[in-house]
């Protein structure tokens, strides 16, 4: 089969691989029909995640159709089509017993980083009846494809963390596609206003289109304007969807007393925490790496027509097209991207 | 009357003062029979607290008889026994009526602040209904001037932030009164475990006999011992009692996957938080100025028996003895000292 | 001044009375200028609200403006528009400091029940502070009036109690005005699907077009009806808004294993809760009689254009006419009433 | 092997059966080393569960040693001492990921019940990887087989479900096994108070003995004492431990506003449930079957040394007196029996 492999910073291919096959009985094989790209992709290109090796094949979102199962696989068979999830779950262990499956003994987010993942024909799911979610006929893929990882991250990181309550002012720091879920996820919760921050002005725009109710060009002054906007008073929540120092800055000084700060952004460096204001502030800090407990919830808000996750979508590519995907993606910017489709 | 008087850093003098008068209809006029001496009043001392004019009258604590209430004072009257909270509340204005008194519009911490505190023979506190508690006879009169302020800081700030369950193993960094009197309140929630840190060996030696199950001195090694006591699993809840820098990143290296960091310390500078690891983790950390939301809930428990707050008075003096306490006080390690207690 | 006064079981008279003067020192004064007719109203006139006297001026609903204020009055003054809540509150009592004002020990319901009421030019409001909302201009004033009672009663009783979750099936039994309230405030959490039951195919057309996704009407074979849209599976949330046994006992019915029932209605009997089935299916029943704290957030979200209330009036009269405002309301199948207006 | 079976209504042997074998791939064998009999094996043999087929093995509780696994199971192997849940769960079906276990599409309360259960020196476990826990050598076996349901029970279906805080005022209907298991795990929260009530003097005086604040003999005139006990304010959790009418309208008649009634208890009938006061009381009232979810904490707490669960253990036979032990159990009051343990 073909596949999608890195080979060290900078380095990717799309080559021939031998298809998997099963190796523990809770393992299924699944046909990938549609996957996409995600900004830890990049990350991993550029180096920043030591522990992928070279020649792993990329990727940890997708849907597709069950090839095959192990003998101890009793919710799917053959034939059934399966959304994958990001974060592989054995369901006994003491974190999955608690909801946690990000930190899942046996599992974990592995697909495309300890593991061949899903950029690729074919994929082998560990602990597949609880990794993967049944999907309907009729149910838009695009939309499907990005509850694999950017729709629960926004949800669960920054929405639920953030505990969005009817009525609140929220902030949004980053407008790429995390911030944009966290968007959409947010009006779950009914928040009043909800303010989108950002470089790119074109992103801002998007922001705009998917319901913000106000965008803030992140150029310096983007603390004063969301304190103006607020009249002075801060925010409820504080989004951070960016995962450098300078936004989480931006988060400490606009959060109101008694606010939270729910952070979703993947950090590589530490960041000033103002203790010597918030000590009195009563605000709740959080981070997480998503736990796709919210999975569930989340199809079947998108069967039902509440959640429209195919909005971020930009561009569509076929699979075999996946080099120039990459390269689309990569300069998001430029070429206006938020999500890519690859379609097999 | 006679008070305690602060002149700038360094500077306070036990003087005769006049006692004060009713301003506003919802005050009254207590005359204090027991008050303390608290941390902050020494940080006060050291020009710490910049908006404390020279003049001003110290102490936020303090238990004692009504003296005279203003027109508009409905639950209290003259001669009724009361404790003084260190928080005042209006009961009215929006952060008041969600449980949040530490933001009053028009209370927060004043007395002592901005305005004359209880360190004095008389004090005039605003809004009495909302901010003074009734206290019945046959207390133990040491526990109820505890419930001021120490009480309900370790318990909301560290304990209730903490979010501190039955089975959790808990670390609580910092020995002094706070630290204890989150250990003491720790247990209202049963943990299996309450791990408490100090560089100070015979407030560890306090800590023990407080009920810590395990003592861990503070002298660069803590974190590899705590990790070690909790098989490098590290705790459910870390409370940081100190306020500086080096307990805070010990309270960052120790938390679990999933585990809440609860900071009660009052902190002059910033922190390093180390979200290059911490992004994944899936923590919670809180912030908090008391509330004093609790102080009737604590009240119920020290009168019911189920607390002992007296357990942390080491000292007593005479009320004219104050500046002879605030030198003990201020020598808390030497003088194996806790909490002072002073009585008209 | 003109007032409504009930003179016993189905007497009321539009007539001259005094008007209204300060008594405590936190009273104030209301002009009002707009009001409404509750349920309750109704069910005083029916005479099963025994602790009514004779000469009540009835009424618990309405904005106005006010006209004096008690020296003790700290946020209004004379020319403040304000919004009169259902429920007093002193904002110092025990159960007032929890947020459950509808058991402040010197408040509650009172207004129109145990003193002189909201239907009249003048009425006086007790601890107005604590009971009066500033309203600001330019904010529909049908809107405002409709968050005194039935809004604040739909959302906390029905929609909060029930715990309504993103994704959730929610049956909401009785599409009256408060159950109309709780099916648009349904929506600040989003549940999948709301199915509204009622006998009325008037009240359920109403229903489907303020957005209920389903209607059944209730002819006896409701339950099945309700178990076959939900596939044999039941509501997660079934919110009661009659108030009578077979309404009750349909929510019973209906409920699946770990739902909610919560209910709203004004009950004059026991039911029978069939535990032989319910002992084992997990679920949570609540009852509640409005605290209306919600009233801050149910203000800034009729103020950010997300919360219609204004959609449920269906009537509007002249103060004067209220013995034909009356009339209308107590006919209301006939006259396809739901709340109506009236405007001095 | 021997066990222990039923057939029918008052019929019971201990015979000869053929040991169990692996049917499935996710079952475990376990010997029994200890078990014990519930109140529902009474029920059971009362004929009052007449899904029981005549020739089942009864019983649901137990510890023993792995025996045998099926080729799908990952995290026991032969040897491993362990505890059997009451509940069977598969992990992996809708109600398990919320932590429903009660309501496992897969499982259940299956054991003794619709499959062969524990009263037998082997059983069949299926699910085995997500319905068994290790057991550390060294603890206290009682304790341990007291985990299997009882202990679970008291606490996620009274204390947890209860809602029970620091300083509340508790009252448990019913001074058996489950209401003394719901006893001893309240202190996990610190009741300021804990008011027992049953018809049997013995029990009382058990109850008073593992920490009852205040018993009350049921003799008609129970509400009467717990208002005077409770200065007429009534409780703020009461908890049905029995499951009759009687004691649930107990429970509703001396709730406070605001208060939980968490029942317990297997009903066999409806209740009254006095809505016309209830409705504007702002109660929350939960049914459960427990789900085991708190199992781990449980041993946790066990292995910590901060719950004593072999306190309710008074009799103590070998598996093979099992039909004396039945005959003892069966009379509870006269034997002063509350948990009777079998040893292997």
């Amino acid at each position: 089969m073909k596949a999608l492999v890195y080979y060290g910073p900078g380095k990717r291919a799309w080559e021939e691989r031998p298809k998997p096959v099963l190796r523990e009985d809770k393992d299924a094989i699944v046909r990938v029909t549609r996957t996409t790209i995600c900004g830890t992709d990049l990350h991993i290109l550029k180096g920043d995640v030591p522990e992928v090796e070279n020649g792993r094949i990329l990727g940890h979102e997708g849907i597709g159709v069950v090839e095959e199962t192990g003998s101890g696989v009793r919710n799917f068979r053959k034939g059934d089509r399966v959304l994958i999830s990001c974060i592989t779950s054995d369901g006994t262990c003491e974190y999955c017993k608690k909801g946690m499956y990000s930190h899942c003994e046996k599992g974990g987010w592995i697909l495309g980083h300890t593991i061949d993942g899903t950029q690729a024909e074919f994929v082998r799911i560990p602990h597949a009846d609880t990794s993967l979610y049944r999907i309907s006929e009729g149910v838009n893929e695009d939309a499907l494809v990005m509850l694999s990882d950017v729709f629960p991250t926004g949800f669960e990181c920054g929405v639920l963390n953030g505990e969005i309550k009817p009525g609140d002012t929220v902030a949004i720091i980053g407008a790429g596609p995390i911030g944009l879920a966290a968007l959409l996820t947010s009006k779950f919760y009914s928040p009043a206003r909800t303010i989108m921050a950002d470089t790119d002005a074109g992103r801002l725009a998007s922001a705009k289109e998917l319901g913000a109710t106000d965008t803030v060009l992140s150029d310096g002054k983007a603390s004063e304007r969301i304190m103006e906007l607020t009249d002075g008073r801060g925010v409820d929540v504080a989004i951070e969807a960016v995962g450098v120092p300078s936004t989480f800055e931006l988060c400490e000084s606009i959060i109101a007393p008694g606010g939270h700060i729910a952070s979703i952004g993947v950090f590589g460096e530490p960041v000033d925490l103002h203790m010597e204001r918030l000590w009195s502030q009563n605000i709740t800090l959080t981070t997480r790496l998503v736990d796709t407990v919210t999975t569930p919830m989340l199809l079947k808000s998108v069967q039902s027509g509440t959640l429209h996750p195919e909005r971020l979508v930009t561009h569509r590519f076929k699979l075999d097209e996946i080099m120039k995907a990459y390269d689309t993606f990569s300069h998001a910017r430029e070429e206006k991207a938020l999500k890519v489709v690859l379609e097999s």
